[in-house]
Order: structure tokens, then C-alpha cells, then sequence
């Protein structure tokens, strides 16, 4: 039964541009709210670029993204799925961050992910930049150990390093992530991949550590359903966390992200290879690089807010299964 | 043989950006004036958004569309139709409106429409929000008797009500226009529905009186043929009204509309589509939700303007069928 | 003493781009909230352009000014003013609005605001289009009888009607308020008024009435401190209403308005005329007719954003007066 | 009397964004038209920017001024003026050009204007970038002989030639209009000249002809009042062209132009100078350099079409003395 | 082995906004230069739109490019190929044009590319309007005689002329360049050919003359298998042309064009079509009609500069081919 | 005389949106080259906003006011300098920076800057945040000794951490220059200061360090003469560093920025400012606070390119009297 406190506002009663915008118009449940314990699913932003090498602007994400999504319903037109009845889920706000100083922001973030982990709120959030997995991915594991992961982007993101050393960027999460054993390669399955390489061999790293790394043009050529049959086989019933990096979108669905490659997916695709991830063990999750500077049309976000609510519906059957 | 009052302005003479824009250059012929009389097919704009929940500026919808139509040519490609040359047509002007009454300017539009159809012009027009249809059906039906329809939306605008009983919105035109018994649910097709619900069995109403609702998803999987099949012998041979809501485009190819929904129709979809339709009884026809502040691009315009070209087409084979 | 309840979140803290948006990072105390009773200021959102005859697009100006409202600081360097510190303010949420009625609009703001006042709560709100002020002042007057006007704006807003009868718009709501009583027409000032007019002697009825009509050509004639000098000496030390309508800022300041005009008055005239206000008896107050969809530069919300932080300055002096 | 074929459309009945645009809500008269010979002041547009060495886009310039000028009313609030009273004035379309050849354009554009001037219409046109001014010039001349200018612009547009002896440009018409005995530079003022020259000496040409040339620091030190005198002295009572640059306005007031310089005039300063011209002998006008695609917030179309008014108000009185 | 002389800046090092942009990051070799004859595949711009008949700005083309390029890395994921370790590449600046002369700028565009042919290097460059393409080809042609061409556009361009007898406008190069004898119509396929005609017939003179025209159409029931096959058999292994105008493109991925038509191909689809062209004698390219004021999004930019990279790959091989 | 390897290229031969661009249309000159000891003032760029504690898009700054600044011509109209004429400029590129490590990043800056200084090159750049100036002003003090400044800003950049701690971001680098002694506060003249505190005293520090701080108020009360007075009595003939903050014009002369403040300078006022500086001796100098992302019009990026050529002319008459 629907807990009243967690039932986001409808557009039938109060017009969809009303009202202070939070995510998917659920309540505002502040650390230290006396709600805070009651939330089972914990929608959150990370509003941080320090990790960018790139165009910058994606620590504006998070607020660009609780405006579009309040564009979202409840229910789940193609699954049936309505979270809200599943689960109990809030907006946490944004976790704190040092927009000057990288370190001091990770732990920063950390600490906020880990006090939502304690509590045994299921954290999804809205980025901020690739770096803010990092952190986030760094808390959970403390929790439910090291995790597999379905990391749909355009880019790997597992570079060694940038500008002589800079081993934190935007570029390098998950080469860290499983360098610090939080992330099992082997469980791990990165899909939508493009775009040119800066040097022969550049992506070998991760599929050399097991990663299975299905670019876009295998994707077109194996349908998503094979895709997906692949995936869940891949992540199997253990821990997995989700992360969307919203630059796999052609630019022409998200033009509003730092750094945009041709020749990708669309949004519909996007959201059959989203709902048929039901049924996997959904233990965190994000969308990350919307930058609003660049999102001349709206349509990044609306897109972002979109498909983290179809990553919701996903996450919802894990939490609702458990609490069976 | 194409009378020369009501052939449109070429390019290759005057540079498509000259001039005052009219809807695809064709002569403005306003009510009273001596061609009135002549005319087989008259566009015209309703431009208001009184009806809309969501984000307006529909109420612009009908000049932007003036301006980008000016780039429509004569004779289409694929089907070979010279809508010109096969009758009569004309920019009408737009309907009077009252934009701080709903009521008010329900009746201003019926009464114009009215006028259009006494005079046995065919009646195609540039929206508006969706409740603009409403009053447009009445003054059809009262010539025709009730329609049947091709709806082509990413939404059934079949709800009951808003706010308390607001029965008149851009998302109520079908409910009211099936219980006025002006439109014919049997003869009813819904293509292209998408995006969540606010509340389960929020959709059933329709499907219930008979509407074939066919969401996108079972649009991907039937393929327009198998759609276009089923649609024409929904509709059959009696008088059909063509609606077309430019938010059933995916918001990459219409990002300028109130209530986008990602994970929608390209426009090569939606031309093959309406190009299908060919050979029913076009007694009226819209292109609806053109909201001109969001369209930052131009394209939403540019994609109404072409659009209402191919559903010209259809309708002007069913006035030169009608006048052999 | 400050009330940390009621302070707003500070930028060198939490970066100004960060958390959900509200009205100048002031906490939310929706209707109903315990903190309710202990709010002396109460900023809130009209969400409503149901009175608009031209471009629409204010239902959406709250949203925005909330976002560009982060932005402001505590202190007004000019005046030493920190209204924060003065008495204690809050983030209202939006008004409840019928987007479809305008009648029911008007009644459901009406009410809205007849439950700030009886909690003894000032009522300073953004807009929304300019018919809003009609029912707040209603409200207002309920509780404090007949009001004095400061209103700054590029139109009288007293016009009769538009489309033959439209009694209430966003052109009517002066005329509308001095018919019914609850407008003094004696001490209202008109400042900044500009454009051409529909016919002449459009402007004359107000003059009529004993309002005090300051073209912004004798503006600039006069100078800013003879217009305050008239300004204070009409209104007096009775309760005033200020109304701020963003059209008065010249289009390269504001351009997200429905009805903008060249040739009108920049920011920094704008804050020396509020500033200049500081000592009257202020009962209300509003900034309307931001339209964001038309903001493409974002400045017309900061500018609002702004110029409400200006005019609660002056209002909590009132408020901190009174409470001596 | 006013001529109700004629009068322009009002607000207060068709909203402002309803209809076809025409310049000022006029009537349509295109050549041919068995209105034309009653026309007395023509508006038109030339879709044209052949000359122009910079950023293009003026050649769109006509058709965004037609959309923006529907927000003009009719009685000038600062002078009185209601020029639709005084005289018949209409929108007699756009000149035939070749956006492909320069020459070819000139002369379209030199035979559309004579037709007009034959008619004893007075001309008055919305470009389209400067150079348009030279073949209306040499048209005009033609039934008037040399005229006197009023010129306000950024720039002299007096330079001898481009890219290796291109003599025809955007740059060059006065010095060609000089050349070719049809402008006075006696009775010629440059109005609000700015920014960096090319070389020393670059200025001199016209200096030496006798034009007067007011720079933006001296027209600054001057005042407006001063400048009118000087101006009004120089063109006298005799024949005077008013050639309005829209990049004379800082490009804060109007982005949208081809070669934008800084520290420029408010559209304040340039209604109050345009008002000022009040009863010279107004023998034609023109409003220029408007290029709709770097008009990111319509702000130069609505200045030019304000602007287009008050010179239309003083052409008005030219005609309605000429007729008493 | 690579000559460091001609490496791209890599984004590990500098960042990819950062520096002067030049084509992909390339050294900047202007004629004279001393590195100028070590240079094998030169990429330039032709920053000039007098061509075009419709809205303008391709003449900014160039520039926006170069920026967009930035992005551009070194190693085509799906091909392997790293044409910068093929062969030595630069930019070779922009063209010498006369933007207000149209005779001019074709010598002078033809003067310059004759010296890049003379020197041996394979020219491929941004547009600029399609028109730019005539005194390409005349160049090339008088170094490798007749070319043939694959030609992916969404018009023909082979029009006759426009506006009473222009003969050279951005729609009719390849008419000219037929008549001329320097391409040769049997070697000649069009791709992605959508859109309404003028009149019936318009576009029988390039299939009469034995060009093979795919519409997009018959592109998308054939797949790109087939047109490949079919394109390169007709092409050879003789010298051809590779000609990507970017309105194939759909608006939605290319809205920056001057003739933008709804229904277009995606870069995806594009990306495979340039990539199964490896193999051919390419000796010369253009990507053109990028016009970066309508480029709201910089997508446009972006399609073309990685498209323009895909096309390197294509002539890289046909250089280091060459050389072995 | 001008040394022809230091023209900037001109208008009237190669058009200005032709061209790679580089600031003023300069020779690009990279460290290393056979030129760079030629250069007598060096222009360059600091791609960077790692010290942004707001929006964020300062790194683009220097690419797009390379764009803007090929407007820029060569003679200074009001003061009659040809900078290029007095001393030989060139493009020095950009520093090397790393987004992702702030200290790092000033470490790059500051050994780029001490290369230039090194060679006797006066560093004049455009940012980049304002936290960009300390590493400059660490390296030229280096070589001059403690400076004295001008400083134009909506802010005072003098505050004293953020975010608990954070000494180094873009709102307090002047604060560690006079705690490190590279700056005189004493010769410090901060003009424009406006918009609202976070606490009263914010602004006591630099008052009391003997900083003379001239609010916007004050500047407008004063008059620009009198500001000059006694800015030129501060600084005296000694080494001075002219630091120039966007942001000190109002949003509508300047929207592309991170820290907008209503109520600001024109750019004429900036303009009238920055002139009177000649005479003084100007070691080094910036434009900053660029972000290209806000900048929708452009307006900002040309005003910053037509700023730093009016501190270019005041540098040059140091330059030209040092070397006389």
C-alpha cells in the first residue's frame, strides 16, 4: 500500500510547471529529517564537474533534472511497473561537494553515500560528472562488497591517465574502481561504446581485465534482446549497479552533455535496454554528464529524468523482491 | 488545370525567406473576400492554447508554421501528388480566439469552422492546442454527421477531467467528442501512444468504447504496413478526420511542444505513415501542439509544415476523387 | 536574533547550483507545516497566465526565478539592509491554479492568500501575469481594507476589456480593483509607463480616477529622487501595495516578457526606485510577467529574482517596524 | 479621416501573435493591387544581404520585422501622433532580388522602388543590409533629385572598396551615392559613429565631401538636443532621406546584426533622436542591418519594428502637410 | 611512421577546448609556408555562401568547424584506421572568396586549389555553400581530368537555374560541372535524394544525363549493402569525388543547413555509408552547407567535422596506397 | 614602422569570419618559435575554471573570444592608437592547464607566464576564472616586484575561503596576492564592486589592507573623471596590472558569465574607463570571467575582444614610451 508521505504530487491537481521542482515531484527528505529513516529508494543529486576534461556544466545537472522530472508519472506504460506503490522513495537533495578541490569532494560525496547505504536506503543519483561512480560505487561496496555493473555510455571510461598523471578524471573511474577491487570486471558488461580512439590498443585495458565490452556497431548487429540475454547472464543474481551515461544518446536526442559522439543511440532504444534489465539485483545507480549549458532544447534532461525513472521501475522490483 | 489565384509563390522566383508568409505560399483569401467562394481546400491556424496543462505557446503555433511552410514545394516526391494543381487552395487567416476565455473561444472556432464548411471548403488546420479539434469536429460534424478518425499522438487526450472537474483541457477532446457522439470510437484508430500514466487503467476508457489503441511499442513490432492495413479498414470509405499532434515525433525531431515524451517517431515514420492514408475520406484535418518558444531549433515548425503538406496530399485526393 | 529555521542556505557552503531551488534558499514551509504559524514574510510562486492577451509563458516564471533566485546574498550593499536577519521569511510554495478556468484560477489564488494574511503572514509572490495581482490584492484588502499602490510597469494595466467583454486580463486588473473599492486610486503612483497607445485617450481613465501617472519620459525628466519624493508623499504611511511588472526593465534587460517595449528603464534605475521606497508601509508585494520560455539569456529571472530581494528588503522593514 | 482599408489591425480584437503577419498589421497591397494608387506611404521589405562582407542573415531581416511589428499600436505616446490617421499606409510586400547576383539584385530592386515612387507613394523599407539603400536612392533621386540624409549608423558605410576593388558592399553606398550626384553630402549628418578603424585616416572621405560626422563621444558630449539642432539645420526643408542602422543600438539592445560594435546607443536615446526629426521634409527612410538568425531574443526585430514606427510617425506628417 | 611535424595536438595533453582551432587539432600550414610541400591530404575551408538561394551562413562554416573538430581523436574505432599515421595532413587555412561578387570567388577558389593540386596534395574541404563545389572539381579536374563522384545529398542540385536565368547557385553545381565536361554522370551515384519537387519532372535531366539516383527511399528498402555495392561498381577505380552535403542529414542531427528537409538520413546511418566507401580513388572531398546560425546546438558542427574525419580515412587510403 | 610579420589581417581583404581565428587576428606565435623573441606584447589564453565556485564554462572563454576578437580592427577611433602600429603583438596560444587538479594548473600557468615575462613580453590574457590572475601576477612579480592594480569587478575576489577552508578559489586570489606580497594594496583601486554580501563585513578585509574601493554607486555618484583622477594618483608610474572581470558590466551587456550581478556597468561606460588609463605603466593585464555556455548572444565574447583592445592600446603606449 502507498505510503502517503512518499506519493509524488500529481499533474492533475497541481500543473506539472508548478511548485518548488524535486525529483519526479517526490518529497524533499533532508538528512535529519525525521523521514529519512522510512525511505527505501533514495533519489539524490551530485552536482560536480571537478572530474570533467571536457566541456564543463555538469554540476548543474541535478537542478535541470529535478525541473524536467516533473514531467514523469507514475506508472510504467510499457511494464506496468509503478515504483511509487513498490517502494518508498524521496529526494535526499544534493550531497555536498568542493567544486575547487577534486579529493575533498570525493570524500565528501563518499561519507554522503555511505550515511544513505547505512540507512539501508537504496541510492540512485543524478550527476555530475563519470568521477562522481567513483565515490559512490567506493560507499557501496562497503556495504554489499564489490559489485558488477551494466555501464551503458559511449565511452569506456577506464583511461589509465590525463596530463601527465592525472589519475582522476571524468576518463578513469572504473580502471580506479577495479584497481581498488570494487568492481568486478568480470560481472561487468559496458554497452553502447563509439567513437574514435586516441591510439591503437587504448581500449584493451578493460576487456583484457574481463570486461565485456559490446560496442554500438555490435549492438546494432546483435538486437537488443541478444544484448540483454548476454547482460543479465553477465551480472547474474549478485549485486549489480547501473550506470547511464547519457552521452550513449546520439547528441541529436542529448545534445546537453560534455562529450557528444555521432552515430548514436535514441531514446527508444535506450529504454528497451533499460526495462529489460528487470530482474536483475539493483543495488545503486545513475545518470550522469547531463550538462544544462549545452542542453539547448530541454531535451537532456527531459530525456535524463526520463530514463532514471525507467532505472527506478528496475530498482523498485529489487527492493519490493527483497521485501517479500 | 491549376488557377493561377490559387498557385503558390515559387522559389525559384521569389526566394523562399521573402515575402509575408502564408501557409505554404498560398494566396491569404480571408472570410468575405471574392475567391472565398472558390477555394476546395482551406487552410487556416486556430492559434491558442487556452486548453493546455502543461507548458503553452501553441497559441504562436500558426505563424511560426506560416514561416517555416514557405519552404514546402509542390509535388511530392515520393507519391507524386501536386496537391495544387489537383484543387483549389488557400490560407484562410486564422480563427478569432478569445485567449482569456476557454468557453468563448470554443465558440469563435466553431462558428469560423462553421462558415468554412458551409461553403464547402475542406477545412485543415495548423493548432492550437489539442482542444482546438473539439469545436473544429462539431462544425464538421454538423455538415458530415459524425467522423471517424485517425489520431496520430504520443497521448489519447482521453482523460475525464483535471483539477477538479476541469473538463475542457488539451487532454479531454476525445472523451467529450465521444460523448457528444460526434466522433465514432469504432472508426477510431490511436497510433503512436507512449510515455506514463499517471494511475493504472488510466488508459482503458478509450479502448472500452471501441478506440483501437496502438501504442508505439506495438507500432515498432506491427510495422506501418500492418498499422496502415488495420487503420484504413478501421475508417473504412465514410468521412475521416486526420489529427496530428506533433508530440507523437520523438522530442529530438519536435522538441518544440507542451508535453514531450522521449522514445517517440521520427519523421521518415511519420511521413511514411500519413503517405499510407492516401485513398480514405479526408473531410478535415489538423497538425496540433507546434509550441514555438520551445522550438529552439526550428525544426518542430519545419516538421508541422511538412507534415500538414502530406495530409494535403491525402486530402486532396479525396476533394479531386469527390469532383471527377 | 536569527532564527536558523528560517535562514537561507549560504553559496559558501553549498555551491549556489546545488540542492533543489527555492525562493531565495529559504526553507519550504508549505501550508500546513508547523513552521507555518512563525513565518512573518512569505514568499511564493503564481504559476498562472490564464490573463495573458499576447505571449505566454508566465505559468512558468516562478520555477525560474526560484532557480535564479539562488543567486542572491543576505546583505543589500547599498542600503546595509539584511532582511533575514530583520524578521523571518520563507518559500510558501506556488498558489494552487486552474490553467483551464480563469474564474476558478482567480478563487483558488484568492484563497490562497486569504490564508497568508489570516496568519498574519506578508505576502510577497512572483508571477505569473498581471490579472494575479487582482485576487491577492482582494485578499489583502480583506485584512487591511483599501490599499495604496507603488506600481512600476511599461503599461497602466487599467485598460476596460479586450476581444468585446473580456473584463479581466492581464491589461484590466487596476480598473478592476478600483471598481471594486479595494484599490485607492488617490495614493497610487504609475511609474515607468511607455509605448504607443491603441487610440487616444486609451490612458485617461486612470488620470481620471487620481491616479498619479509617471510616463517614463517625465521619469527621466524628473530624476529618480523627485520621483520618490512624490511617490512617498502619495502613498503616505498608510498599507501599500508594491507591484513590479519586469516589462518596465527595457527589453535588453528583460527580454522574457509577454509584451515587452523599447525604450525602458535599465536595472540599476530599477534598484535605486525600490531602494528608494525603503519606510513605506508595505502590505504585499509581487514581481509578475517574467515569461522564462522567452528568457534566453536567463537575466529577466535574475533580474526578478533581484529586484524581489530589493523589494523584501523594504518589506521587512515594515514588517521589523512593526514588531518593535 | 481614417480609410478602413487601411487601418491596422487592432490587439484588443485578434490578438497580436494571430494571423499572417504584414508590416504594422497593415493591409497587404501588392503591386497590381486595385489598392495601390490609394496608398500614400509604403512599407515594404528588401530580403537581401548581396553586400554585405560580414555575418549574414539581413536577407530574413524583413519577414522577423513583419512578425515583430505586430506588437506595435497606433498613437505615439510621446508625440501624439497617430501616423494611420494622418495618412493611408500599407505593406506593399517585399522588392524582387537575386540573392545570387548584386547587380541584378540592384536593378530589381531600383525598378520596384520606382514603381512605387511613380504612384507617389513614399517609400520606407526594412532591409536587408545597407547597400539596399543605394538603388531606392538612385530611384527616389530620380523623382526628387538629390536628397539630404539623416544617417544613423556605427559606421559611415562611406568607404571606397573591399577585396581588391570591389566597389559595391555594404560599406561603400554613400561613397557611391556621393559619386553619383543623388545624395548631398552638404545636407548629409552621420549620427552615433563607433568603433576601431581599419587605418588613419579611414574616416576622412566623407569629412571631406561636407558631411557632417557626429561620433557616438561626441553626440554623448553634445546631447540629443544639440545634435537635433544641428541636424535639423543641415537638411533643412528640402528633400531628406532617414537611413536608421540598427547597429547604431549597443548590441545589448540589438544583438542581431552583422557587424555589432560595443558602446553603442540605448533604443531610448534612439527614439528620443528619430522623434526628434519631427518636420523635416521626409522623402523616404529606411531601417537596416537586421540579420534574424543572431537575434537570439527577437530584441532587434522588436527595436526595428518600434523604430520603423517613429520614423513612419515623422514621414506621416511629411505627407499629411503635403496634403493639407 | 609518423612525422611529428603533422600530429594532432592530443586531448590527454591540452585540453580539447583549448588553443587556437585548426582542423583536427593539425598545424596550420598556410601556402608559402616551408611545410607546405611535405603535406599529402590538406583540409582547408571555404568560408563563402553566394550560392545560396535560401538562408544563409555556410560562409561561417569553416570556423565553426574547426572548433567542433577538436573533438575529433586519431584511431576510426570501427575501421582501425589512424589516417594520420597514413599519411601528413594539415590545415591549410581558408580559401581567398569575394562575398559580394560571385564570379570572383569561384576564380579565386579555383586559383587556390589548383596550387594545393599542383603541389600534389589531395584537397578536402568545409563548406561553404554546394556551389563552392564547381571550382573544386575544375581544379581537380584539370590535374586528373573528368571525375566521378558519390554524391550524398538531400537534393540533387542539378537544377538549370533559378530566378529568371542564374545559372550558378548552390542548386545547380553538378549541372554546370556535367556541361563542362568535368564529371562524368556514369560515375556519378546520388544518395539519400528526398523532399518535394518544384514541379513533376525537375529531376529527370541528371537521370537522363546517367547519374544513378538513390533516393532515400529507395536507400532505406535497399540498405546500405546494397547501395554500397551498387556505388562502387559504378565509381571504379578511377578518380572520384566524395561530396557530403550535411542537409542528407536530418534536421533533428543537422538542423545548422540552409534547406533543411524533415525525413532524413541519421549519422549513424551516414557514418556506415562514408565508412563502406573505403577502397575507392578518392581524389578530393567537401563536407558543405554546414551554417553554423542555425546550428543551435552545435551538433550540426560536430556531425561534420566527424564526418569530414571518416572521409579522411576513406582518402587516406587512397593516398598511402599510393605511396607504397 | 610595423614589422609586417605582426599585421593583423585585414577585413578588407580576407573576411573576418574567414580563417582560423586568433586573438586580433594576429600571427599565431607558440614558445619555441623562431618569432616568440620578437614579441613585445604577448596575447594568449587561460582555458581554465578550476577556481569557479559557480557556473562554470570560463575554460571556453579564450577560444571563443578568439572568434570575436577578428572583429576587432586596428585604430582605437576615440584615442587615434594603432597598438600594432606602436609594438609588435602576437597569439602566444594557451597556457597549459589540468582541469582536474587546481594546483597543478596554477603551477603550469605560473611557468608559462615567467617563459613570457622572461623574454621581455608583456602577458596581456584572456581567461579563464579570475583565480587564473594569481599565478600571472606570481610570475610578473617575479620580475617587476609587487604590483599595483586596477582592478574593474562586480566583486572583490578578496574574500578569505570556502567550502570550510578552500583558500584558492575565483573569489579570493587577491586576498593571497597581498598575503604573499605580490600585490600593494596601497596601489590597489577596486571599481564597480555592487551586488549583495553573504554577512556584513564581507567587505571590510581589503579596506582595511588600504584597497580603494569605488562601488558601482560611488562610480556613478563621482563621474568616470573623477574615478580616473584618483585611480591615476593611486597607481602612479609604477608597474601596475590591469585586471578586467566581465562581470562588472551588467548582464545585458555581458550574460555569459558565472557570477552575473544586475545594476552594472554599459560597455561605453567600460569603454570611457579603460581609456583613461593611458599613461599608466601596465606590466600585465586580463580580461575574465569569459563562459561562453551563458553567452547566447555572443555580446560578452565581443565585448571581452573589444575590451582587451583598448587595454592592448594602453599597454602599447607603455610598451612604445620604454622603448623611445
Amino acid at each position: 500500500m502507498t505510503d502517503r508521505r512518499f506519493t509524488p504530487v500529481t499533474g492533475t491537481q497541481m500543473p506539472r510547471y508548478a511548485g518548488a521542482a524535486t525529483l519526479m515531484r517526490l518529497p524533499l527528505v533532508l538528512p535529519g529529517s525525521s523521514d529519512w529513516d522510512d525511505v527505501q529508494i533514495g533519489l539524490f543529486g551530485i552536482p560536480w564537474d571537478g572530474g570533467t576534461t571536457n566541456r564543463p556544466g555538469e554540476r548543474q545537472g541535478p537542478r535541470q533534472v529535478r525541473d524536467a522530472s516533473t514531467m514523469v508519472r507514475n506508472v510504467n506504460r510499457a511494464t506496468g511497473v509503478n515504483p511509487f506503490a513498490l517502494c518508498r522513495c524521496a529526494d535526499l537533495g544534493d550531497s555536498p561537494v568542493n567544486p575547487a578541490d577534486l579529493a575533498d569532494s570525493m570524500l565528501r560525496i563518499e561519507r554522503f553515500v555511505d550515511d544513505i547505504c547505512t540507512s539501508g536506503i537504496v541510492p540512485i543519483f543524478v550527476g555530475g560528472d563519470h568521477l562522481s561512480t567513483l565515490p559512490v560505487m567506493r560507499a557501496i561496496s562497503k556495504h554489499v562488497g564489490p559489485v558488477g555493473m551494466v555501464h551503458i555510455d559511449a565511452h569506456t571510461d577506464s583511461w589509465d591517465s590525463y596530463f601527465d598523471g592525472q589519475k582522476y578524471t571524468h576518463g578513469t573511474p572504473f580502471r580506479r574502481a577495479i584497481e581498488e577491487g570494487i568492481l568486478d570486471p568480470k560481472r561487468t558488461v559496458q554497452i553502447g561504446i563509439r567513437g574514435a580512439l586516441y591510439a591503437d590498443g587504448d581500449d584493451c585495458w578493460g576487456r583484457d581485465q574481463g570486461i565485456r565490452v559490446i560496442d554500438f556497431d555490435e549492438y546494432k548487429r546483435l538486437g537488443v534482446e541478444q544484448v540483454l540475454r548476454e547482460t543479465r547472464a553477465r551480472v547474474g543474481s549478485q549485486a549489480t549497479y547501473v550506470s547511464f551515461d547519457i552521452d550513449v544518446l546520439d547528441p541529436a536526442y542529448a545534445p546537453g552533455t560534455g562529450t557528444p559522439e555521432i552515430g548514436g543511440m535514441t531514446t527508444f532504444e535506450a529504454q528497451c535496454l533499460v526495462r529489460g534489465l528487470e530482474g536483475i539485483t539493483c543495488v545503486g545507480a545513475d545518470v550522469v554528464e547531463v550538462s544544462p549549458p549545452f542542453d539547448t532544447s530541454g531535451n537532456t534532461a527531459l530525456a535524463a529524468a526520463t530514463l532514471m525513472f525507467e532505472i527506478l521501475c528496475v530498482a523498485a522490483g529489487t527492493v519490493s523482491k527483497a521485501n517479500r
